[in-house]
């Protein structure tokens, strides 16, 4: 029987027992797979009415996964109470699941031994995660609570840097060596049937525990119990090192469309297998805080404490302010010519607004191509070329439109060209700001994300004011 | 042997001849895993001198999704002739990792044969990806050069909308009835060994070919053959309906942490599966796109046709054109006022430009939120509290700076008050635009990322402009 909305809409025709199940299902979930206002609201007022049991009740169907969403999505003071009246529903599985805030919150109230015992549920990256951001002696407390080989475990995983594949891989893992066969590995896992997580494919190894293949389970499957290991394994395999960062370990597993790949230590020993269900949401992740990075929205986490989002943004915004005001100096250096047109005033802003517009259009392609490794050294001035020749066509047009309409509207010829021009020569640095900034940060190691469009909005806003009320200057009479 | 660039960095104490290889992998790919541009030179070099066999050495080893980058970055102009000297490297492995554009650039000058060639080794769903943006003409004759079987297959897949999980499954898929034991579907296995392409999950279905569970291949390898699948099969999953679109698919297979699902149609009867491998590029993708949405930047791929990029910006830069020619209208109403106090024309941008950024913000945050399900109408209000607060304090902080840093340079107090008042003003409505316009949008199904920030930006530049220059002719004498 299933609970899900999903797979209510694919079996319409099921018999009437499913039916009654799958309409309380739909009545959880809207057609987006998202839980509906009124559920969540029913399971808050189970809890405030203090009856648990009508609360567990609702939501005893439900996916670890949309647990924690109800956690999520529950007022921040009424969470407590919500994970207290649920009990045991809240297990391990389901703290993995929540946000790093809202985990961190729950958890702070629990003791270390109750935290031990999720930690020793979950895979070792699970229970890493969970524990890696508690100050050190609330960590150590739990640590203490943990059986020894659980506690060696994520120790070990501890020592690695964060973000690194060391704290996001799995260590239970098959690894077996070259000569034995198909049978073989088949009675060894039945006879260790209980050794490991999930897992989809199997190392083999050398005598000194150095990867030399791997094997995916179908292949075993598929094949006589006497073909040898060394026959069906394949050679070329994706290692990732214990130290690499998990932003690559994603880019790595995109490129080769891996399922899994083994670990190794500097030395090539395996020590550990990352699995795709832990990369996901890196990848997710990391394509997706881009566009926070690019709008200084911080980590744009709706979970973190406001305080700590609104420095994050303050910071952002004072920065701007800065380049804000040296583009104003850039006015205030023109203040004889706006007080004999008063109509630049209200030109001059569409000249640098607009510069800022296709600016952040090209900065946004240039800062994604970089990000998915498709803009290298070998197409770097193909790439600056064609960003050009955008620029340079937009600008054309821009320029021709604004300067026809400001004539029809101001009926002075001078005027109007130096608004066209200024806007053609404004998408120009423009464009090729938006493309030389954030390679030239990227070249030196500074992520261009964060910091390209500080730059690239000062040399619009600036070159947008000077270009336009310069040329102003110079040839309105 | 590997040929790999990050294996070599795995095991640096092999073996000469490995040491050899790995030189040469290294010299290949450079620490990110991206090929290095003297590398990509080379090659481009032996296939201008005509030295096919050279660049098909250097090209050999590498991984099918490296050849598609190394033609990716080679010149435009160049690819065809690269591919012909690259032969049969050129693969159906290689087409199907090859970006959309230059795929079809390349396939443009093949036979129909050749390409039927192509898609009858692939998987249906990459299959229908190199053939689903062919005129008709051209995939009926890759339809007609099929053989009845593969043909069927695509021509059902071309069936489904596009984006939908019809044409993203894959049709070979492993089901067995339930009553089956673990040692009967071995013996299917090996017996039909080379009935599928890769498989982790196999399906176990009813009579009427509907799924009533599934089982992970390593359950199979763990248990004795005397286990009925009935016993070990997992009853709860995640079906897909087969019109579900790709999105849809991505944020399941990423909340749920799938690895396959079974595909079923409107009845419930199981029509294929789709694996992760498939959906971790559309995970990536959805992610990714928004930055370029909302920066509008349309696709933002590198490899579109220049005069569709030029388009499809030139249109966002037309429409913010007149949001810009909107707020220059508010200016104008102030031509008066602007021409008694010029320094206003400097620090109205201040104040127009600072709301664009915090609304850039809030906005960024918001369509994220939406974007991953986080932000649902049950904490739609806490959302918009919360935006109100950050702006709140955010305008507060930021009215007061400029306020006393105007002070110190004008002496003016008239100014200053003027000045940081209209700074709160317009932080307050670029918080509150960012948040309620997206929220808006999303509900009434218009994509908050392609038009949200023309109307905050609208919003900010207008209400900037007019509380500005507003409260000075108010105020200022």
């Amino acid at each position: 029987m299933s609970d899900r909305g999903n797979m209510a809409d694919a079996r319409p025709d099921e018999e009437l027992i499913d039916a009654t199940a799958n309409d309380q299902a739909e009545s959880r979930h809207d057609e987006d797979d998202r839980l509906r206002p009124e559920y969540v609201t029913a399971v808050l007022d189970a809890v405030e009415d203090g009856d648990a049991e009508r609360a567990r009740d609702l939501v005893s169907p439900l996916h670890p996964a949309d647990i924690a969403d109800l956690l999520e999505l529950s007022p921040a003071d009424r969470r407590g109470a919500v994970a207290a009246a649920l009990g045991d529903l809240v297990g391990a599985e389901v703290l993995s699941e929540l946000n790093d805030y809202v985990r961190d919150d729950l958890i702070g109230d629990l003791a270390p031994e109750q935290v031990a015992g999720f930690a020793a549920e979950l895979d070792t990256d699970d229970a890493v995660a969970m524990i890696e951001d508690m100050d050190d002696a609330d960590q150590q407390a739990v640590l203490d609570a943990l059986d020894p080989e659980d506690r060696a475990a994520i120790e070990s995983a501890l020592s690695y840097p964060e973000e690194s594949a060391g704290r996001l891989m799995q260590r239970d893992l098959v690894a077996v060596p070259e000569h034995m066969t198909v049978g073989q590995v088949i009675d060894y896992l039945r006879d260790h049937g209980d050794l490991t997580a999930d897992f989809w494919e199997i190392y083999v190894v050398d005598a000194m525990h150095r990867p030399v293949g791997y094997c995916q389970l179908s292949w075993i499957l598929t094949c006589p119990r006497s073909v040898a290991m060394a026959d069906l394994m394949k050679r070329e395999q994706t290692l990732i090192p214990v130290d690499m960062d998990q932003e690559e370990v994603a880019l790595r597993f995109q490129k080769y469309a891996l399922i899994s790949a083994a670990v190794v230590d500097a030395s090539g020993r395996l020590v550990g297998m990352v699995t795709v269900d832990d990369v996901v949401h890196i990848i997710a992740e990391e394509a997706g805080e881009d566009i926070l990075r690019l709008s200084g929205a911080g980590e744009g986490d709706i979970n973190e404490p406001i305080l700590m989002t609104v420095r994050a943004r303050l910071i952002w915004l004072v920065v701007n302010l800065g380049t804000a005001m040296l583009a104003a100096s850039v006015v205030g250096l023109f203040e004889g010519t706006i007080e004999r047109f008063a109509m630049l005033a209200a030109l001059m802003g569409i000249v640098s607004g607009m510069g800022g517009n296709a600016g952040t259009q090209t900065l946004a392609v240039v800062v994604r191509a970089l990000a998915t490794n498709q803009l290298t050294s070998s197409n770097t001035v193909r790439m600056i070329g064609r960003e050009f020749r955008i620029a340079a066509t937009n600008g054309a047009t821009l320029g021709t439109l604004t300067a026809v309409g400001s004539y029809m509207l101001y009926g002075r010829l001078d005027l109007s060209l130096v608004f066209g021009a200024a806007l053609l020569i404004n998408n120009m640095v423009a464009g090729l700001a938006g493309v030389l900034v954030p390679i030239t940060l990227e070249r030196n190691n500074i992520d261009p994300a964060v910091s390209s469009s500080v730059f690239v909005t000062t040399m619009t806003d600036t070159m947008g004011f000077f270009a336009f009320l310069g040329l102003a200057t110079l040839f309105l009479r």
